[in-house]
């Protein structure tokens, strides 16, 4: 199951990055598996990865080539295996992979960031992967980000992929992005996997700063189930290859286009991963307004958009509110003044001042819900911040697809 | 579905406390869902309720009548009605609720509590509910607990019940207990609505410490979706009826007694609610053992039993131990050092050190899961806590149950 249509737009070539898609049976013959993304020279990379304690070997090994000064080169990425709970072997496996990609180009393994996504606590396939290396190699070219798209998938049911175009002076920027990730989604600073491309030129420093801004407004505003991922990253390379002056400061008018242009292309990316979530028949924004701090209006929102009992009733198309004032509710927060609470399903007001809007109706509220694409507004009337976070709903397809997904 | 046998015990009847139960028609008709405990004069009584900010109307009412200093006399709860997110016309009805019972029985209305559990979000119906209080008070009798552990059911599929008896000096002192709760079920200081009577004499004030230290041990070690109730509330009666003296202080031998017999009676009860949990075909003990201290062995304990792709493994009889690593991971902690970890399924260690066990193979790991009970033990080695708490599983059924609850 998915929600509406999936990506089927064009996804612009960014000058200065080519991308190599092959099949190493890491997990299923004949499978697209393996990706690899080469950067020219000169290229600046921000990065942002999981929070979760178990990180993932290829996670560690990407921040510990990230903190050499070698500039990154190569990106190499793998689905059918997670490297997660494996120990010394995994990160000597992640680090082997390094070296071997390194070995075919003439780079040093530093300048290699291994990623990995796929089933947790099994050794990578050393001999499939590095037989497979060649193959991927062969193909690298510019345009092919669409196969990459494909080839980073794992439990997803479509690629995920955004770009756009802006004028800069007389120069044409180019910002392109493609993602993965169904479930385990409540990313922490950064999403499953997602690689984003332009041919901006930008300091390594500000790059990363609006890698981790966008991140945060976008892949950190998103769950499917409220499980964080082991394997978590997100990458964005500029190229420099554009004609437009290099970026060097935060203040400078093409930094501000940048970090709008990467938002907009992270939020789609991270909306495309909900409509894809596991099992989902809905798309469900869920905002709240009036809040004391971003901290309590994203408490709030988690909090419903997590709550099994909410994602349930959402499946079924009930508009059950007496469940979201419940995990309204059930959020830590100072005194509380449940009287002033509204909540809107769509357009309509179904809770005003704590209980049940005079003149609502459950019609009107079914209508609502009844739609693939639904949007619930909080409004607490005890503060100024407004955010909100989107989800999917929990669905019979869901408890299938994470039963069956070792066997 | 349900897991293992259900509560077939005897419930021995507490000298002071007689209990009606009738069937008001308040959702169905012929359905008992109306029960009222009398409480002999002198008794004492503890009560804890839920931290959900919307708390129900019933849980403001009790905790305003237990405010004052007019000894409670009788407990009236209905089913089939939350009265929750009713705001003013829900205080009324509680409050009328409690006027036309006391009226009956000549007693203040601040002396009776109301409880209520059952749909969230509609007016309670006054008149079925007021015209049901004479067939009820009509039944009063010692030996009615039975009936009424089926008299507070909702979605729950079975009774709860627990009674224990123990000797002090010469004399027997009983303690029986019972409890709602199938979903919804995250209690905070409570559990969705459990009562429990002693014949024991107790001051007020050290009944109160033993409720809450009983419940916090018990009814907030329990979850099935990590929803908090608005309605939760667990009430302790001491009659005082039992020749044994008068419990004055806690450092009296009795108060000992009395606080280890009712935390094995609550958690009694708080388990068959998981056994009983919406869609439960597993109940599954999370133990968290070398923890800094206790809420960072809770959090991971909960965050593991809370974790839905944990659930949906568990549903499936899938030693998925990556999913608990995950979940381990994903807790905030700091300085986690993931590499003490170790984490066992019943008697099998599956991972030590952080990754998977030497020796493990997935057919022990299969073995263990596939068990209707699993214990999972989770060893940090970073401290010296320990918490269990018990959760069930995520099954088909439990959405089919959520999505069809209204309907």
């Amino acid at each position: 199951m998915a929600v509406g249509e999936g990506f089927t737009g064009t996804l612009a070539p960014i000058a200065g990055i080519t991308i190599g898609v092959g099949c190493a049976g890491i997990k299923v013959v004949g499978r697209r598996d393996l990706v690899i993304f080469e950067l020219s020279p000169g290229s600046t990379i921000g990065a942002v990865f999981t929070q979760n304690a178990f990180c993932a070997a290829p996670v560690q090994i990407c921040k510990e080539h990230l903190s050499t000064d070698k500039p990154t080169r190569f990106l190499v990425i793998n689905t059918g295996n997670a490297n997660a709970g494996t120990g010394q072997q995994g990160l000597d496996d992640a680090r082997e992979t390094c070296t071997r990609l390194a070995a075919h180009k003439s780079v040093g393994p530093e300048q290699v960031l291994p990623f990995s996504t796929g089933v947790i606590g099994e050794y990578l396939p050393m001999t499939a992967l590095a037989n497979g290396l060649p193959n991927a190699l062969a193909t690298l070219a510019t345009d092919n980000w669409h196969d990459a798209a494909q080839g980073i998938l794992t439990t997803d049911t479509r690629q995920k992929g955004a770009s756009r175009q802006f004028e800069y002076g007389n120069e044409t920027i180019s910002v392109t992005g493609i993602a993965k990730g169904s479930g385990m989604i409540k990313p922490n600073m950064a999403t499953m996997l997602a690689f984003i491309g332009t041919d901006a030129a930008i300091d390594q420093d500000l790059l990363q700063q609006i890698t981790r801004e966008a991140a945060t407004a976008s892949f950190n505003r998103i769950t499917v189930d409220s499980d964080t991922s082991t394997n978590d990253a997100c990458v964005v390379i500029a190229t420099g290859k554009a004609q437009a002056p290099r970026v060097t400061s935060a203040t400078d008018p093409l930094y501000l286009h940048l970090l709008k242009t990467i938002k907009e292309l992270m939020l789609s990316l991270a909306q495309q991963i909900i409509r894809d979530g596991e099992g989902a028949s809905k798309f469900i924004e869920v905002r709240v307004e009036g809040a004391q701090d971003t901290e309590e209006a994203l408490a709030v929102a988690f909090s419903v958009a997590d709550s099994p009992l909410f994602k349930t009733a959402m499946s079924a198309s009930d508009a059950n509110w007496g469940r979201i004032l419940m995990a309204v509710g059930k959020t830590k927060m100072e005194r509380l003044d449940v009287n002033l609470v509204d909540v809107y399903l769509g357009a309509v007001q179904i809770v005003r001042a704590g209980q049940r809007a005079q003149g609502y109706t459950e019609a009107q509220g079914a209508e609502v819900v009844a739609r693939e694409e639904i949007s619930v507004r909080i409004v607490l009337n005890r503060g100024d911040f407004n955010e909100s976070v989107w989800t999917s709903d929990l669905s019979h397809e869901y408890v299938r697809i994470n039963a069956e997904y070792r066997s």
